[in-house]
């Protein structure tokens, strides 16, 4: 199977588990499922449910378990979206191409759509038999610490404070590390924590990996926003200069910041060494992080 | 020990408890950790803390099992407040008698203490060894089907659809069954569920013991609501009136609101019958949110 199958394969089965472990509008309050699966399903590239995918096949994760795990990855992503457009926070009306959750909806629903899909993820975690209960509670710790306030929340709160001001490169790169990096170390190791237990070696070397493939999206987002345009991008474009936040490209400027994510695809894959072919997924994953357009 | 005594012991562990469980202020990001706390600690009548604690007496639960399950109830409880205050929803300035956390600090800031306080309840209930894995799952499991979509967010959205609707009584007590009962009911629950395996007549038992004391918890807010003053309630009297809510005052009248607190409260004695003198404090907590004057 090559690359583009192996995605296909993954993005097919990541639609369906979100699908599943989504409650359907017939479901009471059918508003509030009908928002919540407005913001989850059909769009987003799924980069969190890709990376669990990849390094569960490192350590011979069944389907059923990924699909426990990316599902709770992408709804605890898609509560940070819908609550980062708001107005008190960012205040964008695109998301994917779609008018934001408090835009089609209004802001209490967005308040709520975030509160339930963050709840809806432990739900997920610990749903059936897709996951050993002991695999259930190692986890949701996984996820609880990478999505709260020393992880996602963290960071959020660091950028916020940060608009405005003048970062140094290595404050930039902290709240990075928080508000987008430690979901997507999160998804690299629960991937591998939803098959046999991975030794501390291999989950070393994945956090490598994670770090460098976290700071190179961060990266590669920032250029895409002074670079791209909003239709193509399906959020709102140049958003960061606008707003006054400091971005790569604002600090080391646009051809520094490309070949730093250069240098970070090159340290991803210099992580994976070890794992030999096994790894294939998770280096082409960060080729692929790397090159997008969107 | 008599019940103040037992309330005393049982409130001071669970401070201490918070305290620990939450993020210091010298961790990063010092403000988003000083704004949790400034809402979580120093105040609120720990009613989730102390049904869990009782409930666990007839299990044999550990302190320490019970201190991590009642320390995550109270910090779900509290990010609830926080949310449910903010402008968008209910729009409070006043809360446990101070500030509410978006007039202290600011909205994004509230939106973000909620946000992380939901993770850190999930951090709570997997910190260690004070719960054993199998235990930490069964416990995540119950608290996020109890806030999410089909629990507390869920009675939210239906409590905000329902503003200047005329409900049916039953449409009223699902409304509150979702909102508040369900998170009373994982507080029993997960008490119980923190100690020896529960069988299933122990469970349902404290179920009916749950929804009859879920439900006069509601019924008296409600009648405080409506005669009492905001300085006493610690947070601003009259409101659910003023913003044209439905309530069990206005729906059946005080009188019987009042007689039917009392029924519930007998409801709730009643199915404690099986356990005898181990249910005593259960017994004696029914009769505080009864009785209660705030």
């Amino acid at each position: 199977m090559n690359f583009e199958q192996w995605m296909r394969t993954v993005l097919e089965r990541v639609e369906q588990a979100l699908e599943r472990y989504l409650p359907p509008t017939s479901t009471a309050p059918a508003r509030l499922h009908e928002a919540m699966r407005y913001a989850v399903l059909g769009g987003g590239k799924r980069v969190r449910p890709l990376l669990c995918h990849a390094a569960g096949e490192l350590t011979g994760a069944r389907a059923e378990s990924l699909e426990a795990a990316a599902a709770a990855l992408e709804m605890v992503h898609v509560y940070s979206l819908v609550h980062d457009d708001m107005p008190c926070m960012d205040d964008d009306a695109l998301r994917r191409g779609k008018p934001t959750v408090h835009v089609q909806y209004d802001e209490a629903m967005a308040l709520l759509v975030g509160d339930a899909l963050q709840s809806q993820a432990f739900v997920a975690l610990t749903e059936g038999a897709a996951l050993a209960p002991v695999q259930q509670a190692a986890l949701t710790r996984e996820l609880a610490l990478a999505i709260g306030s020393i992880g996602m929340a963290g960071g959020q709160a660091i950028d916020l404070a940060s608009v405005g001001h003048k970062l140094t490169r290595e404050q930039l790169e902290t709240m990075h590390r928080m508000k987008t990096g430690a979901l997507l170390r999160a998804s690299v190791r629960m991937g591998a924590l939803a098959g046999e237990t991975p030794d501390a070696n291999t989950l070393s070397a994945l956090d490598a990996y994670a770090a460098a493939v976290g700071l190179a999206f961060q990266v590669v987002d920032d250029i895409l926003d002074a670079t791209s345009d909003s239709a193509t991008l399906g959020k709102t474009a140049g958003k960061d200069a606008k707003d006054g936040k400091p971005t790569y490209v604002s600090i080391i400027g646009l051809d520094a910041s490309r070949a730093l994510a250069a240098q970070l695809r090159s340290d991803a894959h210099n992580a994976l060494a070890p794992f030999g072919a096994r790894a294939q997924r998770l280096a082409e994953l960060a080729d692929l992080v790397v090159n997008r357009v969107s």
